[in-house]
């Protein structure tokens, strides 16, 4: 038996839905390997048709062309092994929903043909763990390989078998199946059984999320300890999305031996085919002992600049209009594209009304200044006087021509429609006349709660920061500004001023006036409803308030007491929040602009909800009661 | 052994989401069939929590509650046995996203006390298959029988058990378990090995389909012939939602008898405590023979009204605005919004603008007289052209100030100009005048290939004609003119008139100028697209055009040939439509406003899909070469 393997990793981006590119870009990647002297590559998860491509899947020619590309690349692997993630079909069969039998396979093909697991009832790996959480959506389209094995009445143990190759004798997984911690059965313990194999494969198609990696470092080190060889983990680069949420594949991927040793084999969003020498003996170390750097905030800026570099590139967006009014989540936005498309492309746009400020004015202008990008000032006041004029007083009439009421625009209103006409009626046209499109600058907190206008400020073809509370927005803009940037090019006053719309007298942030949202302590609160795996509610919130907790449980940075004087401030603040989470927060979510998802929960395709009533529990609204009652007898 | 049973069925509106509220009105119906003397009340699935609720199943206190609620329902049942669905939960184990375990479970009480299933090894029923196609989702949320029973390591027909309870012993399932013609196992074949079964129930949260109750009557019909025994099929009414998407349930609950007939308990979309006195003995005629009727449109009309109805209540929507171009789109959404919240509720809003012709204006008017609604008219031009001054020529500068290039409004830049002023500077303001919303008049014709304007014509708060094709919006006109007002309300005009967003002096309607779209070809084009089951993509259709098929294939009204004079022409309008479907059709549909479904495939939640570049196969291509080839080898 050979003591080494030669083998090639191709950490690549995987254009969803596009077969022919894919599997073109595969073939060279192999002639490239085998000319590099590898004897085996491996590339991830449905690298030939993509992950994220919506229900693609239910168009036969789609199916069909993606066998034709495995087809195609199963012809490319004289002299090599390729092991390559596809979709595997029985076209007679068919899946639970009636539609042809489909599965998320890893199909492994060397000299031309392909090499079936030993004694599996299938020539092709089956991934087994369909994740069903998240923006996962793997069991809506693929049969797994559960259903398969009692389909037909085998063990499911015979799919997790080891396929020889001429070179080595491998066991092969795909993603989720070495994530089976709450799973009843683990693949990889099954594959275990079989001494015999030499190496592990985990092929995957793993979105970037802030802090994972570090979580599969461990998992999948450990994993390779255990099974005391070496183990391979294959990611996509790229961008996928699932049309509200646009999700980044940062790659990440590597290596693990057998002694806790990782070889990373390139940076993460780097196209990479990497080539190393692998002792097939059990137990052996050969990579280095490495921790993985944490910094939330750099990652971020990384993730985004590339999810905004490939989504241009994916959707011929070339310029931009950006809405800039001085603060810091527009000030972000357009530092993000600058340094994407470069600020000849970005056209910042100041769009004053009476409400703002010449504190933002000067900002915003300082804004394109630093980033040397062209800037435009367009007020809104004659548009707002011609609308109010149109429709302040008019009268209604019937066929009776009776007389109507007249309408009447409220100020609350008139805040709207300023919002709308900057964005519906201005950067829209602005966009046009620019050659691009313009872009949507809210943030996580304002989403949450819907402090945003419907095509007004909440519009735009892309939120690039919606997946960010409103402190790590802060934390980029210091972040761009001292890493990405010889200078600082956002200014150090978008940093101190007081968040606020400028939509009204009561907005004035030169007498420190602003957002009606706490976002220190806000933020947190609304992370506990959006982002906890087990979400928190109005009753968990109240709950740890009387037990003097939620201080410590929301990690918050002052002492709730000194936020809210008593307890019917702090019932009325959370009441009011969770109702436009939950009510208005939700319509105007369903008009959204596609999400670009850093978190591990981004809204849109992973925050499933329905436009029904806020509830409050029994629980809830009795420690209500109690509590109000106990404050009006203790006066 | 008693002869009969009497048993009541409610068909009731669930209200999503609200433990509380379904609970009372589940103990008011058990009190209430008790004093008629019912010995067994049948609910629907997920009565309690409601069916689609988003991702409120991660709240813990939203669980808490539902159990809390159940119990309140189990306590109520004194001298009667109640069937009710609700979520069964096992604090102690995890579903296989690491959450607290969860059944769509259905739960049997009498006296007081859970009856389980005879040697189930859990105390209620668990539904054992878990749609995953359509908007359906339970399998993110819930651990299904077979799981479990892979998990006890026990058979699965233990879970397909009789449960014995005082007056009948009764065989139950969950809405999709007897649906079982895709999947190898069925729960109710299970229950027919207990010959002691002496009645069947299917407890259901089905949405409303067109044409589906049809199907359901003969399936589920067979299911009781076959079994010998009758069966009762018990589902919500309500409008539930997922977001983008909005379902009506239209209860059509039933009991079936061993002899193919059938009672229908009540009209679609009303609640009713309907109490019938069943034979236990098997094989018992007892209900008329009747078939189904079928009448599209007239559906159609019925459950768009009482969508609209019930999305009104839930969302605290009293009046709308409704921008009436003159067209037959907004004419319908009108004259819908009329009879559900009442002519004086609905503000028609006339924007013309040099464009608009005297011909559909005069048409709006004549449509607003005749539903008594308020009219009012205002012209965009004054806008239009403050946007055109203020934009047109610009020249953004940059921080050296160097002369930059003017901006330019191009001609189709400003048709767009002039949608969204409509809908986000005049409705959107005119909506808050009118303390109401607007409504999104979009058809599906033109929400598939996004003929629509973002932030302008697709813009409001509800679509409620976006799914259904030009053709069947020209139906359901007729059928609102002649079924559901005393007089035509819809002007004659408006079926003849050429369809045309008069945006352009090339959308002249009085020259027969107007849309691209040729309706009765594209709408059959663009459903194989979007709804057929196994999705046609362009190389089937040109495949069928090459063969001669196309014309029977896609039910065309008149010959291909006459709408395209040669195969290149064929082809190109192919492609066009094909990459607005899968280009800006999904960017646009990203921010569309939720669609009220009423076919099997609306746009939304069971449209899933990503901004990905459109696909032409290989074979596609090659077909195409060819027979362009061919075509200019012929000349």
């Amino acid at each position: 038996m050979k003591q080494t393997l030669h083998i090639a990793l191709a950490q690549f981006e995987v254009i969803p839905g596009q077969p022919i590119l894919n599997a073109n870009a595969i073939c060279a990647s192999i002639a490239n390997a085998r000319q590099q002297g590898a004897q085996m590559i491996v590339f991830p998860e449905m690298a030939i048709p993509g992950y994220l491509i919506g229900d693609r899947w239910e168009q036969p020619s789609f199916l069909r062309a993606c066998q034709q590309a495995g087809e195609q690349v199963c012809q490319s692997t004289q002299n090599i092994c390729a092991v390559f993630g596809n979709v595997a079909i029985d076209w007679h069969k068919t899946n639970e929903d009636g539609r042809t039998r489909k599965y998320n396979a890893l199909f492994i093909a060397e000299n031309g043909t392909y090499l079936a697991p030993e004694g599996s009832p299938v020539p092709f790996i089956v991934k087994t763990l369909m994740p069903n959480y998240r923006q996962f959506d793997d069991s809506r389209h693929f049969y797994d390989a559960r259903k398969l094995a009692a389909d037909m009445r085998v063990n499911i143990e015979r799919f997790h078998a080891p396929v020889v190759t001429q070179h080595a004798t491998i066991g092969c997984v795909l993603c989720e199946d070495a994530w089976c911690q709450d799973y009843p059965l683990s693949p990889l313990a099954n594959l275990a059984q079989h001494h015999e194999i030499q190496i592990f494969i985990n092929a995957s198609a793993s979105p970037f999320t802030l802090n994972k990696n570090h979580k599969r470092n461990r998992v999948f080190s450990a994993h390779a300890q255990q099974l005391d060889r070496p183990m391979l983990y294959v990611n996509h680069t790229g961008v996928q999305n699932n049309g509200k949420t646009i999700y980044t594949f940062d790659g990440s991927s590597c290596i693990y031996d057998a002694k806790g040793g990782r070889i990373d084999i390139a940076n993460a969003f780097e196209d990479k085919l990497y080539i190393q020498e692998i002792p097939l003996a059990a137990g052996v170390a050969f990579a280095p002992q490495q921790p993985l750097r944490q910094d939330a905030s750099e990652h971020a800026a990384t993730a985004l600049l590339y999810g905004l570099k490939k989504m241009t590139e994916a959707t011929g967006i070339r310029r931009v209009v950006v809405g800039a009014s001085g603060g810091i989540d527009s000030a972000v936005v357009a530092t993000l594209f600058c340094k994407v498309i470069g600020p000849d492309n970005v056209l910042l746009a100041n769009m004053p009304s009476r409400h703002n400020s010449q504190t933002t004015k000067t900002l915003a202008q300082s804004l394109a200044d630093n980033l040397g990008a062209p800037y435009v000032e367009i007020p809104i006041e004659d548009s707002v006087a011609l609308t109010t004029r149109q429709i302040h007083g008019l009268v209604p009439l019937t066929r009776q021509h009776d007389a109507g009421i007249p309408l009447t625009l409220s100020d609350f209103a008139l805040e709207n429609v300023q919002a709308r006409d900057r964005s519906s009626r201005i950067l829209a046209a602005l966009a046009a006349a620019w050659g691009g499109a313009f872009t949507c600058n809210a943030n996580k907190s304002e989403m949450t709660v819907g402090y945003t206008t419907l095509y007004g400020d909440l519009g735009g073809w892309i939120a690039p920061i919606a997946d960010l509370w409103k402190r790590q927005v802060y934390a980029l803009a210091r972040t761009l500004n001292e890493t990405f940037f010889p200078n600082p090019v956002i200014p150090e006053g978008m940093f101190t001023l007081k968040p606020s719309a400028e939509l009204s007298p009561d907005h004035n942030v030169d007498k420190g006036l602003g957002d009606p949202i706490n976002y220190p302590y806000h933020d947190r609160l609304f992370s506990s409803w959006v982002e906890w795996w087990n979400r928190a509610t109005p009753e968990e919130i109240l709950t740890w308030y009387a037990s003097g907790e939620l201080h410590q449980k929301l990690d918050l940075p002052e002492p709730v007491q000194s936020i809210f004087p008593n307890a019917a401030a702090f019932i009325e603040d959370l009441e009011r929040w969770w109702k436009l989470y939950q009510g208005i927060g939700v319509a105007k979510r369903i008009q959204a602009p596609p999400v670009l998802a850093v978190t591990r929960r981004a809204f849109g395709f992973d925050h499933r909800e329905a436009q029904i009533a806020p509830f409050f529990s029994t629980d809830y609204l009795s420690l209500k009661s109690s509590m109000l009652a106990s404050a009006s007898t203790s006066i």
